[in-house]
């Protein structure tokens, strides 16, 4: 049976995660929901579809930079929506199965981008990447018979780049890993610059972990293109005011000095015409002029 | 009485050393030939000399990135080329006498380049640094009755950033700390950007720790003024090949990886069209058009 203090251990699960990209969390959170609809005990099917409407707005509501969770998570809900209120069993079989088949979407969006992303990258490149995610991974796997060098950061204060050297060495891609700071040095020995996007804007620019917008300022002083791949499900379907959320200091470790503030922002905006092209599940779009 | 051992300890200092700048370091290896000059028993002046200047080329050649070392050493052996070879006593006097006119002459150019840039930047300014330069720092002093903010930048790997917010809180300076991937984000609440620099090349481009390039492209960008301070003497009197230091990648801490590389290159050259100003003990030199 489906109890608030697991929900609660979800919500905290979503809240804390520092490692897993915008896609991966919002598959999880459909995950979490397709637990609870099998789980939750069903008296009236209004009451049930509330419930599970209530659930889906709070882990909506937790992660403000990540379009994807809001998206995948509406369109979830739309979907409890438009079913008929016959009965608990029968809503509940629809939410699980919507539920799962909106994560097995995901997958295979991730796939097709992989494939459009490597055709595209083609042969014997150098890539430089940010920070982790799920999407430029699956590029990896696609392109690590095709003489792939990857040049990754570690992308401070958590290190997600730890990770991706670690899944990197695992696939035997000769990996070079960087501070931030390098960047600018290390830039011109990539090709092309690729990274994932946690929200897509309506005019393309791209919210991605913190430090993805010097990397385009780098990318295009150089004269190196500058591309995202992500799931079209990460636009978003309704203009937001951007929210870039900050952590704990406390990861930064630093000792307390009485006139210093630490911040700790997690996102930054990439603005459109940085942007060389969008790598999607439906091909790669170019920006206008290149 | 010198020895060879206390010798190569003094190397061994100035190699390992990653938070003091190239100014702080010049001096240092000055009092350390003053020392040396004081102590070093002495047959005959030639050998004298020869030792003397052979210790300034050995220490002069520790640290390629850094000009004011080659500068100043340079400096103090012409200084002791210009010496009658009359007797080692003589000697000794005028290269230490030299050596400590140099340290002072040294510290009073900063005094010149902080009035003059506390002059130019003036009153209730938000100022952007990175990294950790004692120039900048006694430009705060300057500025720290005059409302200064500063945003400082955590400069990984050893973040000498650490030292900074210890010494800015002590000043009483209001400080954010951001992580080197932040600067995009708050480089629009800074009113200027002020750096050092480890040297200044002839085209008025500069040395300076590893991301200062991000730094000004960020600047450019948003429209920020970006400053470099510096003693004069960190132009490079001989243009030579570029040599960024590369340091143990051990400072990063990392597991091994069969298929990953680390790097950790200490420096980067921001190029003379991204500075909009040069402040030196002579004055502010502002690029042309600005």
């Amino acid at each position: 049976m489906m109890d608030n203090e697991q929900f609660n251990l979800w919500i905290n699960e979503i809240a804390q995660d520092r490692s897993r990209g915008a896609s991966e969390l919002a598959r999880r959170c459909l995950t979490m929901l397709a637990d609870l609809a099998q789980t939750l005990p069903g008296h009236d099917p209004i009451t049930f579809k509330q419930h599970l409407t209530d659930s889906a707005q709070r882990l909506a509501a937790i992660r403000p930079s990540m379009a994807p969770i809001q998206n995948l998570l509406t369109r979830w809900q739309q979907a409890l929506y438009d079913l008929a209120d016959s009965d608990v069993e029968t809503l509940r079989y629809n939410a699980v199965e919507r539920a799962l088949q909106l994560v097995e979407a995901s997958h295979k969006a991730v796939t097709a981008i992989a494939q459009h992303s490597a055709d595209h990258i083609g042969y014997g490149k150098t890539l430089l990447t940010h920070s982790l995610s799920s999407t430029v991974v699956a590029v990896c796997q696609q392109l690590k018979d095709r003489q792939l060098k990857m040049i990754i950061t570690e992308s401070r204060p958590l290190c997600e780049g730890r990770r991706l050297g670690e899944i990197l060495s695992r696939l035997a891609i000769p990996t070079r890993y960087i501070t931030e700071a390098q960047i600018g040095l290390f830039i011109s020995q990539a090709d092309a610059v690729l990274v994932g996007a946690d929200s897509v804007l309506a005019d393309g620019s791209i919210i991605n972990k913190v430090g993805t917008y010097l990397v385009a300022l780098a990318a295009r002083d150089h004269q190196v293109p500058f591309y995202t791949c992500h799931e079209s499900f990460k636009r978003r379907l309704v203009p937001t005011e951007l929210d870039l959320e900050e952590m704990a200091t406390t990861e930064l470790h630093l000792p307390q000095w009485p006139h210093v503030t630490p911040r700790n922002i997690y996102f930054d905006i990439t603005p459109a015409h940085l942007i060389s092209g969008w790598i999607t599940e439906q091909g790669v779009a170019m920006a206008s002029g290149l």
